[in-house]
């Protein structure tokens, strides 16, 4: 089963489709299981935790997945890029922060770099310091994010690399999880999508049983965009980004109280991150998106991207039924 | 030129496009004018100016356009539907409040009742209310809302109306001004769009030439959503609800100072209704969406529904070269 695109002509997949590099869920397993299918699978390299990094570019081959990193984090460990660059990856993914210190380093490794954007003015940044890749990203998705929408930055961005730099790719992320997104981001414009939420809702990823359990039984009413996680997490984000996460009884506890929350950032830090790791998605937080709604049923990597690309085609061959003077 | 839907073949129409029941903006000349064009024209009921609307009403002819009410404000002048209905109109929109004391009398006098809903929670209600059309508007849309994205919305009110209700017809609002818009909202499961803020940029909506000139000199950047103009103009919006319109100088003066603003209500009301009737768009909102950066030009309502549809169909025709095998 395959999807063509400028996407998948360039850089030789058979479906159009990015894994995200989700920190924590997407490590080497999900990424060589998403390649294995045809797209490119990314590790979340996350914040850098260089032991955790090692051992997943240890079980995927070289040139056969990519690596994403928070840009803001790996300029604090930008020794951690050369490690990743060593293994070859097929690209390198920076979100969250300005790409222009690793942009010419990644390129002359023999990477592509794509650049994930949340707002127009920083694909203009992207495609000034040459991303081969342009992910622009609505707040509908999980996790980290800004506030424009899908439906209107992709559309938006696209006019712009067609204005100014028509070469450079270009990947829809937000909202996508099913064929019906896929197919609806190559019509905005897109040649591609990047897929969070519904592979991180897949066996290869590294979540556990209840967060996915939690996030099946979910709307997509249930989820909010937040900064308490980063707040509890003690993690320094700069404040324009927010995540978008599943309302749980730790965000009803301290929504509008964040003063108070930073006071007791210390305690509250050891419980949030032993709740993460008894995997309690009451008192830690499940990172998905708002097409949580869509989602009901954990699959493997494989299946999952079978059915988008299935879906895909479908509504894609139907599209001409609309056109006046066709039978429907 | 014809664009085939359920919705078009439900409502008689020509083209699955149904205009905004904007406030102020939207009078019964952009609404004959849509209906002209093949869709369906709405009045922006707005507020509830009974001297105005009437006025609306004298220029349009009967079972050609429809009317859209605030449905929280028609709460406390329910004598105006009665007025509306006297009219003939082929529907009437209930947005922003519980349409079920109003469902029964609009369907016994022979109008459609769509109901716009901004979460699958009020899209469930409206389904229960018996509305003929869901319309589901995400976050990007211009004016009030709410915070999930048409992206998500869309699909997810569609798979609850095909499990539920399936002759339930389904429009898309919030981010579509282009062919590529209207493409994508089929492709996520919708039988049409609504189109506010492209339409507001049209020389029949009832806009001022300096807002005019400010949305087309903004991108979707420059976009928020904020309480502060219901504030300014003490209107009693119910706090879900916020609007989407331009920063401007307004904004940065009160943004995070709602409570000095408050203080001060009476004196910054007139301040703001002057600023408004002098088409000031610094001191008073232009209310438009996140899509305000796909849109070039005012035109006529004709020409933008002319050119949405000619858009959607030239992107619905090359849909099929995305399909393994076909050439692209």
């Amino acid at each position: 089963m395959t999807l063509e695109t400028r996407l998948t002509r360039s850089l030789s997949l058979e479906v159009p489709i990015i894994s995200a590099p989700m920190a924590f869920a997407a490590g080497g397993r999900l990424a060589a299981a998403v390649s294995a299918a045809g797209g490119l699978g990314l590790i979340g390299g996350g914040y850098g935790d260089e032991a955790w990094l090692r051992k997943q570019l240890a079980c995927v081959r070289p040139n056969s997945i990519g690596c994403g990193f928070i840009t803001w984090s790996l300029q604090k460990q930008p020794h951690l890029l050369d490690l990743v660059l060593d293994h070859k990856p097929k690209a390198i993914c920076l979100s969250f922060g300005d790409p222009a210190p690793f942009a010419e380093h990644i390129k002359k490794a023999g990477a592509l770099l794509i650049s994930q954007v949340q707002t127009r003015r920083d694909a203009e940044h992207a495609i000034e310091c040459q991303a081969d890749v342009v992910i622009a990203q609505g707040s509908e998705a999980g996790g980290h994010g800004q506030l424009r929408a899908t439906f209107t930055l992709v559309p938006e961005v696209a006019d712009l690399i067609a204005a100014r730099s028509p070469e450079t790719l270009l990947c829809a992320a937000g909202g996508i999880a099913d064929g019906r997104g896929l197919a609806a981001a190559l019509m905005l414009g897109a040649d591609g999508v990047l897929i969070g939420s519904r592979l991180w809702a897949s066996s290869e990823a590294d979540v556990g049983p209840r967060m996915h359990e939690a996030a099946l039984a979910a709307g997509g009413d249930d989820t909010v965009r937040s900064q308490l996680m980063d707040m509890a997490r003690r993690l320094e984000w700069p404040s324009r980004y927010t995540a978008r996460v599943l309302k749980n009884t730790f965000i009803e506890r301290w929504q509008g109280r964040e003063d108070e929350l930073m006071a007791v950032a210390e305690e509250e830090a050891d419980r949030y991150r032993a709740a993460w790791s008894n995997d309690d998605p009451d008192n830690a937080n499940t990172f998905v998106g708002e097409v949580v709604g869509l989602i009901d049923r954990v699959a493997t990597a494989g299946e999952i991207i079978q059915d988008l690309v299935a879906g895909a085609e479908a509504r894609l061959a139907s599209a001409v039924q609309h056109i006046g003077g066709q039978a429907a």
